[in-house]
């Protein structure tokens, strides 16, 4: 068992996300591979305050890390394209891996690079570069490759799309939430690339070309940014069923291909219009799979180093050649994981009882629950219309381990009023973070 | 460029669909990996009538294909669980790559064949055999890598959505929905493992496994089917705010796992709520990335057939061991498409019109789009808030060429009563065969 190394530029945002992944999941990650990844050397003007890189070798210059013998793989994560070119193309020249997450150096300069990455027999993986944590590369790359791919449309600026989501929401115009998104750290202090589309274009022109196997070309992409939205027209869409939503859009034709991000109204019944906030979204639709979507966090430190650490292990798992990816996606299975009885699991619950219609049973059933400690979230009482005067009562319950539930139905079953099993079914709250998904 | 030659066991749906796909997209899946996949033999009782397979011989006896010395692939699409163990067994111990469709078979046999693979250096690969068409495995396994897996949620059988969809939208009860169903070739002869929730088990069973890298265990996922939902507890679910679907829920406690299948009601507004009819999603929610989802069909040849596909292009790519992921996605980059002006794309307009509130003016509008053979879907005209008199009016247009649109739009601009540029956005309808989504 060999360590794979990593020489990380970069401890911004994403730098100091990927570094903690790989801290923080360091134990999971190597028994998904059967080795360790190490960050050897970070290469970063300065030491991020957000980020303990312990006994880490930081250099003030990140273009040590292309000339140390000792890195496999080189992290890419200092935005821009000049340097960021420069860097990439030397790292490749010393026979090092590469991995991105800098969309303005692939769509302007990818072609270059992965010819060079070729002739080194060299990696360069830039999964993180689109839609941040969303494996969509993968899922096109790969996942889809069977298809030959009709179109894409995706949300996949997560700047813009929060801004047009706070303008319809709160009915603020496009200055102020401008402000506020830059308060919060989605915009940049620069945020023209955001909002004059060009960041979505960046996308999209490397969507295209995994799309249909074509070279990038930033060029071909028509682009309209999101400064010409006005509240007006949000409000205009809205009334007609419609919701405006920054758009990155690839179509095949017989005759050509249609490659263009503008801003563009779609029914507030489709999937792509419900994609709010800072949330981003790909719909693919091949001609095998039909439509298809992949949704989830399209920036951030941890989301984007998500996908980061992904292409760090799939490089790593390449440079042992001799090692797929395992089939059960760790190397080493965990054999000493337990699984919860059922009766330990915690839910809402949804209970239907049949009642005789008769004053102080529902006051009774609400001891039951109460005895117990269960929180009663609703309760709906229906008229009879049942035989013999049975109504139904439906009461939902707040979270409580299944046992407790148990115990409160065989005693609400073995009330005189009862008539017959209580119906239960468990309901479900996908929440994160308390925000209900 | 060398062959890789393909064994296809069974020639049912799924093995209709995947014969299919390999042949009408042969030349792109040529040109994703540099050479060419063909299939050599085709193990089926009998000839699918709608399944044209040429000069490819047929073996009635499935066996034959594993003695055959040519096939480098395996895929096993017949279905069942103790003949297709013999089966990919023989096929592993003679030296030949597995794919399959076959959950019930990796679910209950799925340790004992992965080590007979590993044993024999070779790669069992089953992304069909979970929600069809999505490429969840690849998701789960190499997309999310990075991440320790919290909790994943998902609808992963498509008939059973199907009759609940099908219950509330038309208030049919269970048994007649099924019998549709089954007409319609969603629902098996024996539709037992789709009602009583096996199917979605086994396919729990794997993700599970996959999520947290432990053996396969069937027997520790808690199982409920459908078959106990009734139209009423559906009725009054929506009341309360919530829709009953059957779901897939695995989740990490530090004590234990927790991994069950059951219906259960979700929140109106929640994502998984709006997946209907066959559609097949799962929320996989990471330490890292946070909650992602994949959205896609979840049975059906073409889909499943689009899984089964990938995985068999994944498997060439690694018989070629030399060969890693092309960074573009395809080995041989086309270098002869065009790419199409914007102002020959076709989409719908919304366009937003000033102008002074005088009679006469809507029709000249209309005059000039009909001209153009322009059709109109709304008009939206609000009264005179404005300085001056003048009016909005929004007009949104069926799908039409930019072209025509951008005429339309300048002899709209030289009406005398039209003041100031018109605003144009797009309407962008992402349906599929008229579904909108």
């Amino acid at each position: 068992m060999t360590t794979v190394k990593i020489g990380l530029a970069g401890l911004g945002t994403v730098g100091s996300g990927t570094f903690q992944i790989l801290q923080e999941n360091s134990n999971e990650i190597s028994r998904r591979l059967g080795f360790d990844l190490q960050v050897v050397q970070i290469g970063a003007r300065r030491e991020n305050p957000n980020c303990d890189t312990g006994n880490t070798e930081i250099a003030g210059d990140i273009f040590e890390l292309v000339g140390n013998k000792e890195i496999d793989i080189i992290v890419e994560l200092i935005g821009g394209v000049d340097t960021a070119r420069d860097f990439v193309l030397q790292a490749i020249n010393n026979g090092k891996h590469v991995v991105t997450a800098n969309k303005a150096l692939i769509a302007e300069h990818g072609n270059e690079i992965f010819e060079a990455a070729k002739s080194n027999g060299v990696i360069v993986a830039f999964e993180s570069s689109v839609a941040g944590g969303i494996p969509i590369i993968k899922a096109v790359r790969e996942g889809l490759s069977a298809n030959s791919i009709n179109w894409i449309a995706g949300i996949i600026n997560g700047t813009g799309n929060f801004i047009l989501t706070a303008m319809e929401q709160e009915q603020r115009d496009f200055d102020s939430v401008l402000s506020q998104a830059q308060e919060l750290g989605y915009a940049e202090a620069d945020p023209t690339f955001d909002i004059d589309g060009t960041d979505a274009a960046h996308k999209l022109a490397i969507l295209a070309s995994l799309a249909c196997g074509v070279p990038l070309n930033i060029d071909a992409v028509y682009k309209e940014g999101i400064n010409s939205v006005t509240q007006n027209d949000i409000a205009f869409a809205s009334e007609l069923g419609y919701r405006i939503k920054h758009l990155g859009i690839f179509r095949q034709h017989e005759n050509g291909l249609e490659v263009r991000v503008h801003p563009a109204l779609i029914p507030l019944s489709s999937l792509l219009a419900n994609v709010q906030g800072v949330m981003n979204a790909v719909m693919v639709d091949g001609n095998a799979v039909g439509p298809t979507l992949y949704y989830g966090a399209g920036a951030g430190a941890k989301p984007t180093g998500s996908a980061v650490v992904a292409d760090i292990i799939d490089v790593a798992r390449a440079i042992k050649a001799e090692q797929t990816v395992p089939m059960l996606a760790f190397e080493n299975l965990s054999t000493d994981k337990q699984y919860l009885p059922i009766d330990e699991t915690v839910t809402g619950y949804y209970l239907r009882i049949q009642v005789q219609e008769k004053t102080g049973v529902l006051a009774r059933i609400a001891t039951i629950l109460g005895d117990l400690n269960i929180s009663i979230d609703a309760i709906l009482q229906k008229d009879a219309h049942g035989v013999q005067g049975n109504v139904p009562v439906v009461i939902l319950t707040k979270q409580v381990e299944e046992k407790k539930i148990i115990n409160a139905v065989k005693s609400i079953e073995s009330l005189l009023e009862c008539k017959g099993p209580v119906v239960r079914l468990r309901v479900e709250h996908l929440d994160v973070d308390g925000v209900n998904l």
